[in-house]
């Protein structure tokens, strides 16, 4: 179904990759165009068939009626209020960021037409080289409608997120961001900390255990630098509480106390099978 | 080929009876016996062709010349002595313990035959329902020898599980422990901690990332009691690090310091790139 005549998509990386090939194949838009700080990003996603069209400059984002900005957070803060001068009053805009209280504060000032959307379809590899229009099946997309958000926005984004096969979820900037801080931020922080905690000869041993447990460490660090600091005082909340979780099962081990150990090891095993 | 008439393994578990199902395979003993403490697994053990006999009894053991422990730890140590009086002072004994330092001192005592090994190649599942014979294929085999330790023994159990496909190395019951700590020990902490920091709510929000690195801890919270007790000094030192690890983060984050967090989510990316 033709939602859109130009879909502009700022930042084609993985995300704004995928998107742009899954909003292709569904025939969302008539025309898909890219903007990227690199020309081999533009090419790449031109071969791939992502996007018609990509340019450098992001006057190519003019006469769009669907804009998503695919960029990492600070990026897309930069480069809103340039973006906002050149489209059309009427373009539907939202963003792909991974934190939304500070994006959507900010955007939905300048853009009439914004709405915040969340993909968690992510992955620690990155760039259009692994762009994929099947990112977003079955995955969950959350949007962030506000008292401002107008309802044709919504609408619009989110059956664009259905044609591409995510299930969205609604909830307040402030919700997403909190639960973000702790179902996906927290875990980065704890991959980090993890990796970096192993001496460097010892690396050769490691089994699938380490091995899943940090996969993440490999995201792209600038990325997470902004999500990060755009999402801190939930995220300070959350590394508390892994600290005190940590530090209760460090407890246990010094005080040689079986019994609370078990405990708590088996309250976290029934809580993981949850997850599936 | 034929390097033992009869081997007894003491616990069909995931890693017994895939050791079991592998040493059936290879035709390295003519027969192979099982005791479990629980019939259920016996019964499940023979019909998954991992042993030809099984009992809840340790007496089955009599005769063997190949042994092997795979319990947990503690259970390991509590049955070692009651075994040592049945079987044969020429039986090659082995066991798959996750941690080393205590089981050698305490076996190599006991059982003149006696090497210490470490498959690496656990999962968070259990039970001989999982066991398969292919569980060691390409896995690294860590095999601890001492002063006391018999060349015959040695090469007996490491020509064992060369058969069964993993590679071994050679490292002291004290290296093995501090190296463990870090590469196995610490990533279930951090797991166990992670999903416990995580409010049951928010569970549904769950993405690839926080089920990647909280895999493990669905492992069985027993046996690892056990393997973080057996391993406390090195495994809190390893803690350390990791709240070391952590707080770095943490304190990059509280003072808004980009520069200081790109660089140690770099330095993190980078490492975890070395794992593949």
């Amino acid at each position: 179904m033709r939602l859109f005549k130009k879909a502009a998509i700022i930042g084609v990386g993985l995300i704004g990759g995928s998107l742009a090939l899954a909003i292709k194949k569904s025939g969302l838009a008539e025309k898909v165009v890219g903007v990227s700080r690199h020309k081999k990003s533009i090419d790449l996603a031109r071969k791939r068939g992502a996007i018609d069209e990509g340019s450098l400059s992001l006057d190519i984002v003019k006469d769009a009626d669907l804009l998503v900005f695919a960029a990492p957070v600070s990026v897309i803060l930069k480069l809103a209020p340039e973006v906002s001068r050149i489209i059309k009053k009427e373009c539907v805009v939202t963003d792909v960021g991974s934190t939304k209280k500070e994006i959507v504060s900010r955007l939905e000032k300048i853009f009439p037409g914004f709405i915040g959307s969340h993909p968690m379809s992510g992955s620690e590899k990155r760039g259009v080289a692994h762009a994929n229009g099947g990112l977003f099946k079955d995955s969950i997309c959350i949007l962030t409608p506000t008292g401002k958000t107008k309802k044709g926005s919504s609408s619009k984004i989110s059956l664009m997120w259905k044609s591409v096969g995510a299930k969205n979820i609604y909830l307040s900037p402030d919700a997403h961001d909190k639960i973000l801080s702790c179902v996906s931020h927290l875990p980065h922080i704890a991959a980090f900390s993890l990796i970096n905690a192993v001496p460097d000869g010892f690396l050769r041993f490691a089994s699938s255990g380490l091995k899943d447990t940090t996969r993440i460490a490999a995201s792209e660090d600038e990325l997470w630098v902004d999500i990060f600091l755009s999402n801190r005082k939930n995220l300070l909340n959350a590394i508390k509480a892994f600290e005190g979780a940590l530090s209760s099962i460090e407890s246990a081990i010094k005080t040689n106390n079986r019994t609370r150990l078990a405990q708590i090891l088996k309250k976290a095993k029934e809580k993981r099978e949850k997850l599936g």
